[in-house]
């Protein structure tokens, strides 16, 4: 590029439009569907159900450890497409940029987007970038939206839960959140905090082809965090949820770092996490699955369904105490995804 | 609501934002699938070939003569649908508020894209919010994202433009752009101005209902305006384009305010036009059919592709000389859409 800032003209829909998209978003993101660069992407033959997601990306600082907001606006949308039963098949880009940024650090992004969406195999296939002026924006602001193709036979919906489930974690709590927060603050740690972003799909899709009818439900704690996403399980499958506090895996850096800053890992958001539903009978056989994948090797029983109280989570403690987990009330930290 | 400005817990994902989507977003969008606030929705029995299309939308003011950001956040997407021959089935709705951003304004913005949709027959379907500090953003951005149906043997693009074939602008020019300009200079004009903001799906449908092979290309014409689309159709189709100064439609009043703020109307934006290129054999039943069609009732040819240079653009004047068309060069005005 000539200019190494981004200028109102990059948003102008004319020239310099088109030099940021060939000089930049093609190099990188090129695909046979994206090149036309009409008005929108057309999708040969689908067939079925489709699942359809979106989410907007405002996460500060735009790069930490683990990744940037490149990488996590592409795993989150996969994220939440798999969450359905979904197979992924394209992403939309949509690109708010704030007059001034680096185009270096756009670039870096998207190189980022461009490496997680060949890792993932799901290609970006169309797009849109907007500059508003200085002040008016934060460097940039992604949009992923995703279709996904829902085989037959799969029904997966917090509405589906049952009673007598469990509930698997695919790994550690609070990452992402912990990541953020650390880094927000200017706090460095010893050991190694980094963010989980990662695409969850591939996992997803073995656990289905095996056991299709007995993973109910499953999301994936992001703002919130994991008591929140349980909350969201508990009131639309009308039961309770029994979690145990030794159950829940916290690395120990995480672990350090909540004590310091007074936070409760179970709040934090996760950007590389699932949560999964699945029946009493193949509970063992999902956890062995999960163990098998790199998405899923820390993944542990965290809970249970149960026939209690309509839309309460419960923890129990070591010392054989119990209290309500609360949905997550006000807000730790904005612009943590 | 309780508040009546927006908060950073508004985007927490936890309690304060199920308040705004029970209270604000389900109150004013509420269908079945939107309904389920799963990770992503699911749209079942979809066959055949899809449209996908994305933008976002950064307009300031975010009221203005004729509509508002929602209005247009809703047409442009089903327009950018519209334009592949698709028909557009759900769209999703990607918030970005800033702090402090007045609630009152924000249900305004919603009910006006819930009235755009039901007008429609688009549904929202899926959806997401963030919240960013005070001086991050700019009260609301919003991304729209859409997937529209291709019937069998609709092939819409602007490689497919051909020699000889007549180029149809569906209305006036330049109603959006003036509007958004000189409400933003702060001039009041005589006569009336407004944005043209409008769906342009059903004409289309009607359109390729009867002249399924006959219309070749369209493009609507928003950011950079006809003078940008027009040229890159040419440059897509490797073909030029002449068009005719007395030709072009504009209301007197846009005509006006051009005259005075110094502006070209062939660069300014709209948000309810398209460009239809069309075979000459069926070029006149094709007038006819936007003729019936109140979105395309000031339709008229305005130029024709020509085995001229490629990509070139030119305009005839009434005296006889003409000029090459170039693509916008600069930013009129930013954050038009």
């Amino acid at each position: 590029m000539s200019e190494h800032k981004i200028l109102l003209d990059h948003g102008s829909g004319g020239m310099a439009s088109q030099e940021l998209i060939s000089s930049l978003f093609l190099k990188h993101l090129d695909n046979p569907i994206l090149r036309g660069l009409e008005d929108s992407a057309i999708l040969e033959n689908q067939q079925g159900r489709l699942a359809f997601s979106t989410d907007s990306y405002v996460v500060d600082p735009i790069f930490f450890p683990g990744g940037d907001i490149g990488k996590l606006a592409v795993h989150g949308t996969i994220n939440d497409l798999a969450m359905r039963g979904a197979k992924p098949i394209c992403l939309s880009l949509g690109l708010i940029l704030e007059e001034g940024m680096d185009i270096e650090d756009l670039e870096k992004i998207i190189i980022s987007i461009s490496e997680a969406s060949k890792t993932s195999g799901v290609p970006i296939v169309t797009g849109d970038t907007k500059v508003v002026p200085r002040g008016k924006g934060d460097k940039i602001f992604i949009n992923t939206s995703g279709i996904g193709v829902v085989a037959d036979g799969i029904d997966i919906s917090s509405l589906n839960a049952k009673a007598e489930d469990n509930v698997i974690l695919s790994g550690t709590m609070g990452d992402h959140g912990i990541t953020i927060m650390t880094r927000r603050a200017g706090i460095s740690m010893e050991g190694k905090l980094e963010s989980d972003t990662m695409a969850l799909h591939n996992m997803v899709a073995t656990l289905l082809k095996e056991l299709p009818e007995d993973i109910h439900t499953m999301r994936d704690p992001t703002r919130g965090g994991v008591a929140t996403s349980l909350n969201e399980i508990a009131a639309n499958s009308k039961l309770s949820i029994e979690i145990k506090e030794e159950d829940l895996p916290v690395t120990p850096e995480v672990r350090t770092a909540c004590e310091i800053l007074g936070l409760e890992p179970l709040y934090l958001a996760n950007e590389g996490k699932c949560l999964v539903v699945v029946s009493e009978a193949a509970t063992a056989r999902a956890l062995e699955i999960m163990h098998s994948c790199p998405e899923g090797k820390d993944a542990q029983i965290i809970g249970k369904l149960k026939n209690g109280k309509p839309g309460r989570v419960v923890i129990n403690t070591p010392i054989g105490g119990s209290r309500v987990v609360t949905p997550l009330h006000g807000e730790p930290l904005p612009r943590i995804c």
